[in-house]
């Protein structure tokens, strides 16, 4: 079982103990293994292989997914269990207890997330995507964090970013996919929950821009300074809000 | 297409003009055409024939859906186009150009949704289920408004609600469907989207228990009076916001 969290964390469910047992959940679901277990343990009468959830948190617009190949012998619930490991990509600079690069393969059972690296929004932003053998969930799903929102994109104007960085990013590693592969992405602010690479091509009022009129529109957003980040920059640096010095806790 | 709102009413995008063009959308994604259009126009690339959009609305927690049989010729746009008819069930007593009873099918294309009566809620409340045969969206798909939720259910203390009919509604119209039936309710307050009739038949931590635990259960919620019932219920008992008297409109 893998749990995804804002920042392209990953959450697996590994044999080995580890010194990060947790990270920060943006959706407070995850918080308790019950609501995990009653997911995983009702769903094993789906004929599908993927159970996959997509819950959201309103205060934050954030979405964390679910993913598990429920027909695996192995239906853990994972958020409290001892020996919860969280990975990340190595770009990010980010402490977790395993790293991930380019091209590396997450397993989820029979089911596997391909790593691309997506920089632009912060220089270790990645994308998960489903593998495309016929075995792997179809149409396949691309999660790309804050990289592609839908009819949208991550703001490029801090963290390392750069919006030059992220116009190649989606057109090389996204924009590249089958048309039909779905978009999850780790916010939404506007009521949508998914789109696909060929609605993006199409409807994306920044990314279907020339990259010069697409930089020139990342630089004149003038968007606040947003209200969480002096707690989950941080945060998501460490291994989540239980790795921060006691008065940061929330 | 079709347009679910919460109060499961159907938009139809009928061939005759209707004197109800517009009903109380909650979703502000889906007040213009354009937005329906773009969604509409991309997906014409999928290999699946329903197009499905489920869109939230954060102030009222609230799902509006879109569905659609895209491998249909006819993919118009639906919310400000001339001739849009609204349906509601007969039961509700509200106003509409077209009214179901228990049975009736609404097709999409070649998709089609099947009329199930389920009052406690309102008398007027009603589930709609997609088809059984193979050619229909598989696994199926149950709308079921206000009576189930995720893990939750509709209140019953006011408008008409039951809570012994709403039990028996339930496990009589929907907790008989197969268990991979996914339900998709009209409102959410958890961040959750989905479920199954296994889950909740499962989970449900009201609707497994027997009635009249269930009854009792209900009679002791103390909720408080719903912050937008005196705009919403005088707005869908006639057909959205635009009939009523200008004073109350939003």
């Amino acid at each position: 079982m893998v749990v995804l969290t804002r920042f392209q964390h990953l959450l697996l469910q590994p044999r080995l103990l580890s010194s990060h047992q947790s990270r920060v959940l943006r959706h407070p679901l995850i918080r308790t293994r019950t609501v995990i277990r009653s997911v995983m343990g009702s769903s094993s009468s789906s004929s599908s292989k993927l159970l996959f959830r997509q819950l959201f948190e309103k205060e934050s617009s954030t979405y964390t997914y679910l993913l598990a190949d429920v027909s695996h012998p192995d239906k853990p619930a994972l958020t409290k269990v001892p020996g919860v490991k969280s990975v990340i990509s190595k770009a990010s600079g980010s402490k977790a207890d395993m790293f991930l690069e380019p091209g590396d393969k997450v397993s989820i059972g029979d089911i596997y997330l391909e790593v691309r690296a997506t920089p632009g929004h912060t220089a270790g932003c990645v994308t998960y995507v489903t593998g495309e053998e016929a075995n792997q969930p179809q149409p396949r799903m691309a999660f790309t964090g804050d990289a592609v929102l839908i009819r949208g994109c991550g703001r490029t104007d801090f963290q390392g970013g750069s919006s030059d960085q992220l116009y190649e990013s989606v057109h090389s590693q996204i924009f590249t996919l089958p048309k039909d592969t779905l978009i999850y992405p780790a916010h939404d602010y506007k009521g949508y929950e998914v789109s696909t690479v060929g609605e993006e091509m199409q409807h994306n009022p920044r990314l279907t821009k020339d990259k010069e009129t697409f930089k020139s529109i990342m630089s004149n957003l003038n968007l606040a300074y947003p209200k969480m980040i002096d707690v989950a920059v941080p945060a998501n640096m460490v291994c989540g809000l239980q790795d921060l010095p006691s008065q940061a806790n929330l």
